[in-house]
């Protein structure tokens, strides 16, 4: 018997899943990824902030599934899906075509409709992402150290954070607390309070979609570790200096972008309903409506359940990703499928280097506690990862040490980026 | 009384020492350097090859100095020396008056006047020239497993090295030892004897800076790890696709440029006499002639001695370094200066993973007794940096996994890359 061919889009948390429990079912699977390694989402603020390297927090899909005979990896975009062909077209002008089809393709930032703002203000998606942040992070301070307009210096000084999410509060926290603890011991002549976080909300509160009271605990902390929160204040404007908001204008030499995002422009072209954020609404076994043999996971797929639509974490997407496989697996029939149960083992945020908060089932906690079951969920996850071994390292140097060993600037240069953002030439 | 000025100009080998050596001198230090790290340079043959991370081999400046107060740091560029002012001029169009100058700013690719090679045949002085070889090599690999024509797939799979000093014949000892170890691994549809590597070289034999025995010793090792060396080979043309040398067209798909160096140009401002690769011939204190209290170090000094020039290896740089910290700490006027000498603590270079050859005074030893010396030597180096726990913990994990986790791609796309390459869209 002809073994079916299985294409998978994405080595996220969904497609990676997917494929290793598939590992011992007798498919041909290839799995299409732009990028060539898997990448651990929740840690790459930590890489932003130049606690973790690139290699600590990604690796490469051929190193994952070196020992898995059955799939093969294609570094390549699919940019168009052909239903009624059973074909995915590939950026190379190849084209696969797929017994199974599963769509993983994840989300990226989301302007609003001002794709312009994406020059100053970067998400944090990609390591490219994470080391653009970072180096400018590095720069912004060295720069400070030169000019002498005050303005000037406050501008270079202050980051904007736009988005009270988790990876916005994770930003916002890391970045202050390294302002305290760090950055007067490595740039002398910079005091700590000359830094300004600034974190910036829409919404009434910080973490949306955690229970209230973590929320006001959140605000808390962040405000204790010197973060200025924003609630209920939208951004109007971004440019190359400033952030425009609430009518205030805030000088920024730095803005992150953790606002919101979009799924894969990709979803479109499979040609069947949209949420409102690009997310492909599916039936009850992930699959698309009337097409039984394509499914959408993770971030890019829309799942009405009695309490919304299920939010873009890792966890929905690993189950997601699990639940398809054994459909595949035992290639079941559309009418015989359970329907997939997303199960809650709960939701936590960072806030710097010893705070988090937790809500797990009917347990809401804050402070040192919430953070060593992050830090120790996290590290076990990192597991499946020949990198844990030294992730721990860094981080017990890290955290005896407060020495951050990543802050490594090599993409850009001082000089560039000065000619460019002081054409008057006042330093 | 007023505090001498030391403008020190570069953190490599020769500047790091000198500023270290200063550390209780009553002096103040403003150390100037283009990238805001220290860079362990022998080491970062292996960042190309993704055994190990920017991280593992490059620290940042204020890390290292964040406890030596005497010291400030400017991440800019020296564009100019005013020696009637004493005072240089700074990229950021600042000047810095000084009392003591010590020029250290090393060296960089030179493409004998054909500078438009530089694209297609990075040199391997930076972290970012590391990682561009380092994706062009990975993006080769996955691009050769999508091509249909046999022409070009040989073209992806070839690599040259031009220069067959200590750089090339580590990097090209190294692409072929992971080549036959762990390609196949990975990139399942490559055959190991699909790979080639060639190293070219002008001369009658490698490492000329070697005695010929060693010579002869790492010729046939690079043979028997599969390199194809050419001896006496002139590169006449570098064009996308080709290296043509001594009447030959190798189509390649990567091509590593370490056939020779040029002093950095700012040197030409110090208005002094200049050897042929830019260097400046300094006086036997290492001062530039005329001017006691201007220094030329590391790469950057040509000193000649009874054996011909020295060398542009640590060693030289750190010595050189060493020497003038105590000329300037105890301000020893030029007439009372003993003359620099330069104690040979042998030279080595590695053939891969377990094989090396050393020169250590009448000794000449090659194999992995050799290489073990070697990775002793080279370990102890980084104990000064905090990397040292990391860095040995990654080889380990490389020596016995053969599995390198640095391979990661994070600044190039494969379709990008495709798209240049592959106009017609043969794939």
């Amino acid at each position: 018997m002809k073994r079916a061919r299985v294409v998978v889009v994405g080595g996220g948390f969904a497609g990676l899943t997917l494929v290793q429990k598939l590992k011992d079912a007798p498919v041909d699977i290839v799995l299409v990824d732009k990028s060539n390694h898997h990448l651990f989402q929740p840690l790459l603020y930590q890489v932003a902030v130049a606690a973790l390297s690139p290699g600590d927090v990604a690796t490469p899909l051929r190193t994952i599934f070196r020992r898995q005979n059955n799939v093969e990896i294609r570094l390549d975009e699919v940019v168009a899906v052909d239903r009624s062909r059973r074909e995915v077209h590939l950026r190379s002008r190849e084209t696969l075509g797929y017994d199974w089809l599963v769509m993983a393709p994840g989300n990226e930032p989301s302007y609003f409709g001002n794709d312009h703002w994406r020059e100053m203000a970067p998400g944090l998606k990609t390591i490219e992402d994470a080391l653009t942040l970072r180096e400018k992070q590095i720069l912004a301070l060295e720069m400070a150290l030169c000019v002498s307009d005050p303005h000037e210096r406050k501008r270079l000084l202050t980051t904007v954070v736009v988005g009270g999410g988790p990876t916005g509060v994770e930003m916002a926290g890391s970045l202050a607390e390294i302002a305290r603890k760090n950055v007067e011991k490595d740039f002398r002549g910079i005091r700590a309070e000359e830094i300004r976080v600034v974190l910036i909300d829409g919404g009434e509160r910080l973490l949306a979609g955690f229970p209230e009271e973590l929320s006001m605990r959140t605000l808390e902390d962040l405000r204790e570790l010197g973060v200025e929160v924003r609630l209920n204040t939208r951004v109007d404007k971004i440019d190359e200096d400033s952030v425009w908001a609430g009518g205030e204008q805030i000088a920024a030499g730095n803005v992150v972008w953790a606002a919101g995002n979009i799924a894969a422009p990709v979803l479109k072209t499979l040609d069947c309903e949209l949420d409102r954020v690009g997310r492909v609404k599916v039936e009850k076994d992930l699959s698309i409506p009337g097409d039984g043999r394509v499914f959408v996971l993770g971030d890019a797929m829309c799942l009405e359940t009695e309490n919304g639509t299920l939010p873009g974490v890792a966890q929905v997407a690993m189950q997601s990703g699990a639940y398809v496989a054994e459909i595949i697996k035992d290639n079941i029939p559309g009418d015989r499928r359970k329907p997939f149960k997303y199960f809650d083992k709960g939701s936590m945020a960072t806030i710097g280097r010893a705070r988090a908060v937790a809500h797990i089932g009917k347990l809401k906690i804050g402070g040192f506690f919430a953070w060593a079951i992050w830090a120790l969920i996290h590290v076990a996850f990192l597991i499946q990862f020949r990198s844990r071994v030294r992730v721990m390292l860094e981080w017990m140097w890290y955290y005896l040490t407060f020495s951050p060993g990543a802050r490594l600037l090599y993409r850009y240069r001082i000089f560039r980026e000065r000619k460019r953002r002081v054409p008057n030439g006042s330093i």
